[in-house]
């Protein structure tokens, strides 16, 4: 045998630099690579262990959820309509410190990685507490990700005395590296204002040694604008440059609230943004200027944030709204076209999340990650331009098959990757309790 | 026998006056009606001859969308990310002249009706032109609708002749109230600027003597507002006041520019608002300042628009992105909320559309049009609040069963009312022209 597997007579958004979109095409796999990929008409298929058909299906590099809470699938639709703060202190807060436990973490993580997987999602980036326990759950289930353990100057689930939030997060470091060659540790700072100025330097500082991304909540709110400016006398973006925290391996989530000097030391530095927009419209924090940021070549990601404040993470309808929000913003139909989405939910966020070499196109070399979506349903049909379908028609329960490394995690719409049923048991066993 | 049917075990959001919600409740339907409705511990349910089980499920009242173009359907995903003159100069309006004749509205119409039932739609209204065509075509799949047929001065499908527009129009109503229950003929003017002052009188007189809803697209952009402005030395609101327009069986499609004036004439008139959300980010056409009108009382409906500037039917989607939309335009996270977002939805649309004393919730009295939703799926997990999982979590893909009129449109995701594969078949050929 020649592959593995190969996928024939499907329509592949390859997303590859020219954006090609074979309209027949197969793509051959060996162990978890993509070894070949080309149209059936012009190219004879050698032999494979299995084939799959997928005809009348649009095939596309798994999507990358480049910022997530996984654990926080816990609290989705615990309370909603609320301003952030009293969302945060009187619902979130208390109900993480409450329920977030090694015991906990493990279902809540693996019911966000089943939601992920079944659409469309192949990798995410996180940010949370008891990381080590996420990690080993995402391992178990066949995801990819990056997974970043929290690091803040408050008690938080497994690190109660904030004293020890570095070498937890050191110890985390060594554990997670070898954990499996699909997960890659990172280090996660949930503000700049919830973190000292050491503790924000000495994290980045661990990252730098590590070669990991250091992710941060930053410019999010009005009020973290204007307390920044009172506290620190500089925007969250120029506080953090001015601690030496920005270079490309930084990844500023949000960054909603800035001015036209916070743009120029994002394009400076290099760093990356990943924006959220549901969960920014959701929570009123405010609206990024991202079509700013795409004109100025910074690399732009999405992500659907935790479950919390979303309330989903399917990555479809994080492109649909982003794509209209834009537009609707910027009072121009023109932004964000389908292309510039669906990059930004792919190879974009390959690229902030630092692994653009190994996955966010179907190409040659590149780890065998790829979904396959029917696209004969109603809502489907007529088919003229698979990337519009991609941004403003698919959802994610039109994804047949998610193939990760190479191999099967979702078949014909149904969950291989872990027994969703335990899960979904031991998850409504907790929310009982924290009702 | 007592019922025809009756569903056990479901959470049913009742969407009545006091917004019930009944944890674990059965209903009653016979023939076309619901008979009874309650709770499973607290009533003893009589005999049925077919019995659901719905345990694990969430019931709703069907969802309304009160302002689509159902054979627009052909033209999804035709061109996007365009702006509006140019996508309907350009793309639309030819491919309009070209392709809705009497063959295609029909099998168009009805992909449009199974995208909507599987969805969980189970009532629609429609403008448009061949609207004689739609109607047949809505009859015969066992959907609800209020279908306008479109008045326009210039050439339109079935309507060459412009001077004969007025007169097709009285025919379609002559010919579709007679047609079926659950159809109600109504008129349709797609804008105060292609329509006359004569014929934009004559069709709201035909409307006030046959007691039908007239439906106007106006004050969709801010182009139109100027230009109204220009010509007529009013906003296109005003406008319409100043020619006797506005009563409370006017539906106002989009209402996006409007000034404190126009406001205080919608709410003096008593007519309602359709609001788009989906459809005028997409064409950045503006954001219709619904928390106001909500707050004043103005009858307040969603509509997808049609498919082919949103482009899904899904009225989940729709639900999302207006609570989301409204929370970022007011900068207050607590507007438009999940319970008001589902009544404009259901009953809300029940009343802009005139069927409130039928449809739009479930209670006793009331025509059999309900949906259940499988909330058992990982991104409906845990269930704390039925109904913000309902605008903020489901999507259409969760419906598993729709009703209308005591007759099952949908079971188990699979739709019951039209023979899908060939509609699809029909769609595809026509598609291939217009491609």
């Amino acid at each position: 045998m020649v592959f593995d597997i190969r996928i024939d007579n499907g329509i592949i958004i390859t997303v590859n630099p020219a954006f090609e979109i074979i309209q027949n095409g197969w793509i051959g796999i060996s162990a978890d690579r993509i070894t070949a990929l080309g149209s059936m008409a012009q190219t004879r298929q050698p032999q494979a262990g299995e084939v799959i058909d997928a005809e009348g299906c649009i095939l596309l590099p798994g999507l990358i959820n480049a910022h997530t809470h996984l654990p926080m699938s816990l609290f989705r639709g615990l309370s909603d309509d609320l301003p952030l703060i009293h969302w945060l202190e009187d619902h979130i807060f208390p109900a993480e410190s409450a329920f977030i436990t090694p015991e906990t973490v493990r279902p809540s993580t693996l019911l966000s990685c089943a939601e992920m997987l079944l659409s469309g999602t192949t990798t995410c980036c996180d940010g949370y507490f008891l990381e080590s326990d996420v990690a080993r759950a995402v391992r178990d289930c066949g995801m990819r990700a990056v997974l970043g353990q929290g690091v803040i100057d408050h008690p938080a689930p497994g690190v109660l005395d904030p004293s020890k939030n570095i070498e937890t997060a050191q110890a985390f470091l060594t554990e997670c590296i070898s954990l499996s060659s699909r997960i890659r540790p990172s280090l996660f700072c949930p503000s700049p204002y919830t973190c000292s100025e050491e503790t924000l330097i000495r994290t980045k500082a661990m990252c730098r040694e590590t070669g990991v991304r250091f992710q941060i909540h930053v410019a999010e709110t009005k009020w973290e604008y204007d307390h920044m400016m009172e506290t620190k006398g500089a925007t969250p973006i120029g506080y953090l440059d001015r601690l030496g925290l920005l270079d490309p391996d930084t990844m500023l989530v949000h960054a909603i609230w800035v001015d036209a000097d916070d743009i120029e030391r994002i394009v400076r530095s290099g760093a990356s943004v990943v924006h959220a927009a549901q969960s920014a419209m959701k929570l009123a924090s405010g609206i990024a200027p991202i079509q700013r940021y795409i004109e100025l070549g910074i690399p732009t990601a999405l992500g659907t944030d935790g479950s919390a404040s979303n309330n989903t993470l399917d990555m479809f309808r994080e492109m649909d709204i982003t794509a209209k929000l834009h537009k609707i913003a910027n009072q121009d139909p023109t932004v964000l076209n389908s292309r510039i989405v669906i990059e930004m939910a792919t190879i974009g966020a390959a690229r902030a999340i630092g692994l653009d070499r190994e996955i966010g196109s179907i190409e040659v070399g590149k780890k065998a990650d790829i979904i396959i979506l029917n696209a004969a349903r109603p809502h489907l049909r007529p088919l003229y331009h698979p990337a519009s379908h991609i941004v403003y028609a698919a959802r994610g329960a039109d994804v047949r098959d998610t193939m990760v490394d190479g191999k099967w995690l979702v078949r014909n719409g149904t969950c291989k990757a872990l027994d969703l049923c335990a899960v979904q048991t031991k998850v409504r066993r907790i929310a009982d309790e924290i009702r």
